[in-house]
């Protein structure tokens, strides 16, 4: 409780402030001295101190100066976007990927190979993981950017110390050592890689991205096959005592319901994922299910068969709807969010889900008014846990500034 | 983030850490002042001073000498008990009560007046209310002791800013300016009272009391005719955008089921309910169902009639067991808690109650083992809510030791 001031504390404090201010630059893009002394609560001469610093290690540049007004112009600075990058990896039931991510949040590459993980096995897929993390990698320091780590969305039940996924149903995977794995593959260390569940990721993302004025308390939905939920309680992601909080999609919401991936009956995730609507809206032979198409490609499909009349696809976004309506009842009588964030393929098709959501929200919340909560549409779609991804491997910049080498704050050529 | 030692700030200082002191010695019981220098991290001057000054606002007195050992014998301080008191009102579908807790957390005095709130109508009941208040306070001062304030466990919505409960559908309440009511009925200050949702404040009390070696992660439930869940996450009570999370009776887990007092189906408190129970276990003149007697005499007939093999009680309570259990694996898949605590009647009955639950959380749970969540009975059972009120009240003490006046620092007679 008492002031301290040993070296170690001091040291500690000055990377704190040091993150302070490169969050700070991040979230006010240009700005001056001044305007960051103002909004971090820290002197003017320690802003200074603290921004050479910052350009030492390459992390902002100079970016001009304050226009005329009274006294002398301020000089602006900004991030310097390739000092630090960040990967996330997604390992989805029809897919992996990697996403790198500069400093500012602009997404730099992005791979994408389609793969049915389910049938490869965690090993091949973590062949193909491997290789494709190798390749954004070079992809980045070719261009001069140092990339600060790189993270995995898993959608299930992750271990995030270990980097064991316990257990991923959709994947078909169960005590999976992905972060060993990772290492040994690409010879990078351990540190380099985190791991966490797609839905946290995605929320993850969210917060960073401020949905909606960054509401202190939101859920975000992944839709996908299956469905997981970040939750946001307060400004804090809900992780539960083992850090397997959010399996929305294991909620059981009907005794009677359809088998699930996990062997149980009724899970919502039956209901509202997309083999649900795949299952709905198309016969078995038809294009829209062919998996090895993007995610955005397939929702186009829909769409377009949705904005032609098509009465088959009205009909099943509907149902979607009114399910994932009945289950986000749920989670609003239970967290009150100010905001549900749909993400995934729900993402892609909110003029048909919104409506029929917002009524079996409004019969099913005890609240008046749903309590207050809206739902809206992320914007960043089927890309939230990879970016989520991302943003968790550049935390350790935006965390301590100081694990950015000082040697390597050259520009890079454009 | 830089140090600053003006006098307010200096002066918040020192309440924020004899607030600390009086937390630690609540906490630890007869503690020295060399002790509390190592609970607390502050130097031993800082501690002598302010125990002096709790001691000076009687929050605090000496209590013997640490026995033996090298160095002389250090003093010991403990609390003292009827410095502070706080009040715990409870509005309850069949009563209202009033409980008084020192600041040890004993209870000092408790009233129960039996009354059909829902059919008397909220200004009725908020006048037996205010009495039962009035009588409780003046109880405790008779014994010169001093009362910090009084909260309101509602099961409802409740708007905690503005006093009001929005809607308590068990009480047939909607818009009730509880608050200001209390404080025109006694005469006492707005600022008195406070109020909070009845399983908010159970949480509250159980993270007092410690539930189960107080997990950071937990959900209460308030076994009743409603059923209400203090979410604890993080070690922080969850609230929500509005204050209206924790309607765990209203989700409804069965589109086909029983019309719930709120005028929705298949609320899962239409399934756990005492009325749930009271319909399963008995005829409608059966004795248990009547409400003037007190819930833990009912649950005492139960409990009777559940030893001696009676087939009908035995059947009842394994049906609510197995009901019980489907709707904690919701929320065990959505939070993780380390611990899931029955309260109110559920406490009653814990060895015909958890074998049930376990089995239904261990198969609708994704995470095995249940993710690591144990189910224990409360051991506040019925009374959680109204000592979580009284320990809401007191916490104006436990977080401002200088709300206490020094002149009413005497001893009290036993």
């Amino acid at each position: 409780m008492l002031s301290s001031t040993s070296p170690a504390d001091r040291s500690g404090l000055r990377r704190a402030n040091l993150a302070l201010l490169v969050r700070t630059v991040r979230e006010h893009g240009r700005v001056s001295r001044a305007q960051l002394a103002v909004h971090s609560g820290l002197s003017k001469a320690t802003v200074s101190s603290l921004v050479t610093e910052l350009a030492q290690r390459g992390l902002v540049r100079s970016a001009g100066t304050t226009a005329g007004g009274q006294g002398r112009p301020g000089e602006l600075v900004e991030l310097r976007p390739a000092a630090a990058s960040g990967i996330g990896l997604d390992v989805h039931v029809e897919h992996v990927s990697a996403t790198a991510v500069d400093l500012t949040g602009d997404v730099l590459h992005t791979e994408r190979v389609p793969l049915d993980v389910a049938s490869l096995g965690p090993e091949r897929a973590l062949d193909e993981l491997a290789a494709v993390a190798d390749r954004v990698l070079a992809a980045v320091e070719a261009r001069g950017g140092w990339v600060s780590g790189a993270t995995v969305a898993v959608p299930g039940l992750v271990d995030t110390g270990t980097g064991i996924v316990r257990t991923a149903p959709r994947l078909r995977w169960r005590e999976v050592t992905v972060l060993d794995g990772l290492a040994a593959r690409t010879g990078l260390p351990l540190e380099f890689f985190g791991i966490d569940n797609d839905a946290n990721l995605a929320a993850t993302a969210e917060i960073d991205a401020g949905p909606a004025n960054s509401p202190q308390d939101f859920v975000h939905l992944t839709g996908d096959h299956g469905v997981g939920g970040g939750l946001v309680c307060g400004g804090v992601l809900v992780r539960g005592a083992l850090g397997h909080a959010g399996e929305v999609g294991h909620m059981s919401l009907d005794p009677l319901g359809r088998r699930c991936s996990c062997g149980r009956r009724g899970c919502w995730e039956t209901r509202v994922g997309l083999g649900a609507l795949l299952h709905a809206c198309s016969t078995p032979d038809d294009p829209v299910r062919d998996p090895a198409l993007h995610p955005d490609e397939r929702m186009a499909i829909v769409r377009a068969r949705a904005e032609a009349g098509d009465r088959r696809t009205l009909d099943a976004l509907h149902q979607i709807g009114v399910a994932l309506g009945s289950g986000i009842a749920v989670l609003v009588n239970l967290l009150n969010p100010a905001v549900v964030v749909l993400g995934g393929y729900f993402a892609a098709l909110p003029e048909w889900l919104v409506d029929p959501i917002r009524t079996e929200v409004a019969a099913g919340v005890l609240a008046d008014g749903a309590g207050g909560a809206t739902v809206v549409a992320s914007r960043l779609g089927f890309r939230a846990s990879s970016i989520g991804g991302a943003v968790h491997a550049l935390s350790r910049v935006l965390d301590d500034p100081t694990v950015v080498p000082i040697e390597d704050n050259e520009e890079a050529p454009a």
